[in-house]
């Protein structure tokens, strides 16, 4: 008989349990749920870019997703399930009481977004990476050096900084905090006490600055330097932390019951969702792996010896075991991607919903607005490289990757009369494509090898037009995994080797890891215009970058 | 019994004719007519710029505009006519052979667009205006030095060796040269010989180098040296320009038959539209007087003692009685205006046209883009000044002044997720009016003192948002001229003086020059911040004009 296994992908809308034959990574069964209290717009305020999620948010769709793919196989099937892993977004992370608890799960604090998780994407702490940044530039230790040297916004000590400082109810019933990825493994295992729960290489490696070399996380006089609110936390979190293959533990008797599963599954430890991903992907040393939707997330890996003691400056973050253990995981990212052509969609919808809502009802206009970017991409596919001289850098968002800049801004420039939308609009699809480039570049010249290129998400798989461009501007072939869910598969993998179904990752990954839906090939010819066009990409950024 | 003028205006597009009451300015008639072989697209091409007017078009605009006012009003006031003046386009000059007539008027050149009047806006002679600049620069005398040091491709001698070069037939049957606003007058008085015709010193001192301190046109030598095949040319056009108030001569009897109107007519001088336009919304000594189209073209005049021997660079010229005879005429402009809200406005028409092409009718669709630029207005008057981060840069059509350069273009930066159709507009408006300011500036820092602003056109009078915008930054007052047909009371006004009626250009502009429509006042407050942007501008300019 063979054994199954199920991938939990916890991303920032929903999530999505996969059924998973563990012997040849085929899916019987896939389910998505919505978070209830997010999908309401509950505990965010977009305006001050807070998002917080519920602890029950996360339970309930746990339970759900779980039974419904169970519900989908045949009892024999469910029966030799051995497995079960989770991937979450990060850093993602949430105040604790001495028992575990996440605080918005006590009484008073249900309805307080300070007592949530706070979502990765929240920038309520921008004040406080800065505060982080310049003690790190001060102190005898960089401690953000691992995590490519700039401190962001969107990461545990800032925001748990931010919170402390906030809310004066949370500060006093926080014991410990704790990451998304490992409080799904710890409350499914009893293990929910924060002496006892297994702390993230993935997510402590990359957002708290923990590393082996100073011993753990920033020293407690560091972190009292900061903010005294800050004494004590450090003693009451961990030193240690673990690769993800690891076992936690197995299902309690209680969450055996609810999800319908055996006591003697196993429960592997929890990373972030691009990491785990990218192992769904087929990720191999001097492999880079991108997940590409609203903005990327960039995953290299290299063996220790490439690596030696150079320090990567300007990603997120380089950690030994942080996406397959025993190799240097490298994180970066562009922030935005889709996202900028959701925008250019937003800006020419403005005639049709301002204009025509007197002809056309709701449902037509979004129907028609739908339209938008397959229109644009048909007349952009059909203009020449450089032709239109229309040029743009893709800072809408900010830049995460390389050299972290949120106060940055977009630009579009070479606009003549003549200037049409569609020209405008593959101006934009190639400035994707050349901070793509520039973090291909930052890798490179830092001497970490990209051998291949694996595409994932709905860009990679649904627009072929951006794909080429991306590998004509890369000047790399990129192939586009076959799995639409490849990071709760990937997720299933950690299941797998948890399991003991395979003695490493790359193991199972040559059983399980997904296919190659189509590969993409770079016209040297395209690549020697980019290249001349990418000079101009960096000339409009220095102007973007100046003050 | 009062007595009356006709002023005839030849736009781009059509001309106007109006009947006016020369003793208090009041027009009693108005007729336009369209061009009929230009409106058919004939001897134009857009691609390459190139913009020909068959000398036809204009003869028969003129017969049916003059009858149709004629027609208007009663047989009384129709004897009473007493003047008839012209302003045109220019620089748009036509060769002609040895009795003056344009080579298109003759068999074997019908159909020759070389052969016709080579309108302002044609940008064949790119090269041609390079050699020239290059040549001025290296002669011991910078014959541009009165058009601003740099010589445009839209002038009179960048055309004529572009036309010699081009077209061997028409280099063997060229005789002379004539600008449009001279050969009206001539034919009207039968002074077409090239030994006759009445030079404008308004067309021939801003366009073709013609200056009292160096005798006239530049010399022979410099001509030669720019091309042999210049050879002769200048010896048989001319070596004294008129100002426009002038008489030229009276109506011949073959065309007073034709118009319907005496021999005892008076024909005035011609000059360029926007000059007599400057004179019909009643321009003075430090008045900057804007006309506000597609592009604007912007006139000041000066007294000589205020000026001196001073000379402005990177204007369009400075002519002594170019605009008002005994005062120094300065030409400015920005080669882009309303162009580049048509643009956007284009840009956001991509997805109306390109979708919904099978829901709604072409009518339907060009009402629903009609409103395209008023929804935008609606939007962006309610977004406060450096609110949005958006600026943009206004050189789209390249860069008229200050320092003409045609190669560059245009830019928005300062760009987010959350930057919106109406934000960009607003970045555009203020864009136009930065590059208005930019004129000014220029102005104002070689000594040219600009005590008012008077706006003429459409943009003026229809835009409250762009007029404030504008008077908001530029820190000035602006009267919006109320006549709709400035031009053509400008011209009229050059009649009455040529007829007699008025010692001076100014006692005429007394009694005849339109009053105001509306007057724009700065606030201080906002002129304070919109300074804070130019700034930002100014940055942004100098990435575009960095290469």
């Amino acid at each position: 008989m063979d054994k199954y296994v199920i991938g939990l992908d916890y991303g920032s809308d929903s999530a999505r349990a996969v059924l998973v034959n563990a012997m040849n990574g085929k899916t019987l069964a896939t389910a998505v749920r919505y978070y209830p209290r997010w999908k309401e717009g509950k505990y965010c305020n977009p305006t001050i870019n807070q998002y917080r999620q519920h602890p029950k948010d996360y339970i309930e769709v746990l339970e759900a997703t779980v039974r419904e793919v169970l519900g989908a196989v045949s009892s024999e099937v469910a029966e030799n399930v051995v497995g079960i892993a989770f991937d979450t977004t990060g850093s993602t992370p949430c105040f604790i009481d001495e028992e575990g608890t996440p605080l918005a799960l006590k009484e008073g604090f249900e309805e307080n977004p300070n007592a949530m998780f706070v979502l990765w994407k929240d920038h309520t702490a921008i004040k406080e990476a800065d505060e982080i940044n310049a003690l790190c530039r001060r102190w005898e230790i960089d401690y953000s050096a691992y995590e490519g040297g700039i401190y962001s916004s969107e990461w545990l000590w800032a925001k748990a900084l931010h919170v402390l400082r906030t809310d004066e109810k949370v500060r006093e019933a926080a014991y410990s905090i704790v990451e998304h990825c490992e409080w799904m493994p710890a409350i499914l295992t009893g293990t929910t006490k924060p002496s006892e729960i297994v702390r993230s290489r993935c997510a402590e490696g990359h957002k708290a600055m923990w590393h082996a070399k100073w011993g753990g996380l920033p020293s407690e006089e560091f972190l009292t330097t900061l903010d005294p609110l800050l004494t004590g936390l450090r003693g009451r979190m961990f030193t240690e932390t673990e690769t993800a293959e690891k076992v936690v533990g197995h299902l309690t008797e209680e969450w055996a019951k609810r999800l319908g599963l055996s006591t003697d599954v196993v429960v592997a430890g929890g990373a972030f969702d691009c990491h785990m991903g990218a192992v769904g992907a087929g990720i191999k040393a001097d492999s880079w792996v991108r997940i590409i939707g609203t903005s990327t997330c960039d995953i290299v890996v290299a063996k220790p010896e490439t690596v030696g003691n150079k320090l990567i400056p300007g990603i997120c973050g380089q950690v030994d075991g942080s996406v397959v253990p025993g190799l240097i995981g490298f994180e970066a990212g562009q922030s935005a991607f889709g996202d900028i052509y959701a925008w250019f969609r937003r800006v020419l919808e403005f005639p049709m919903k301002a204009i025509l809502g007197d002809k056309l009802t709701i449902e037509e206009l979004d129907k028609a607005c739908d339209k938008i970017l397959p229109a644009l991409t048909a007349e952009a596919e059909k203009i020449a490289i450089g032709e239109s001289g229309v040029i743009a850098v893709d800072w809408m968002n900010g830049r995460r990757t390389p050299d972290a800049d949120q106060t940055l801004k977009g630009a579009i420039a070479g606009i003549t009369l003549g200037t049409t939308a569609p020209m405008i609009f593959r101006a934009l699809v190639e400035a994707t494509a050349f901070g793509s480039k520039a973090i291909m570049e930052r890798m490179k010249s830092e001497g970490i090898r990209i051998n291949d290129c694996i595409g994932i998400g709905g860009i990679a798989l649904k627009s072929p037009f951006v794909m080429q461009v991306m590998s004509d501007v890369l000047g790399v072939p990129i192939s586009v995994c076959e799995s639409d869910q490849a990071c709760a598969l990937g997720a299933s993998i950690f299941a797998a080797v948890a399991a003991g179904l395979y003695p490493t990752i790359e193991k199972a990954q040559e059983a399980m890891a997904s296919g190659c839906a189509k590969e993409y090939k770079p016209s040297a010819e395209n690549h020697a215009k980019y290249e001349e066009l990418y000079k101009e990409y960096k000339r409009l950024g220095a102007y973007c970058e100046s003050k």
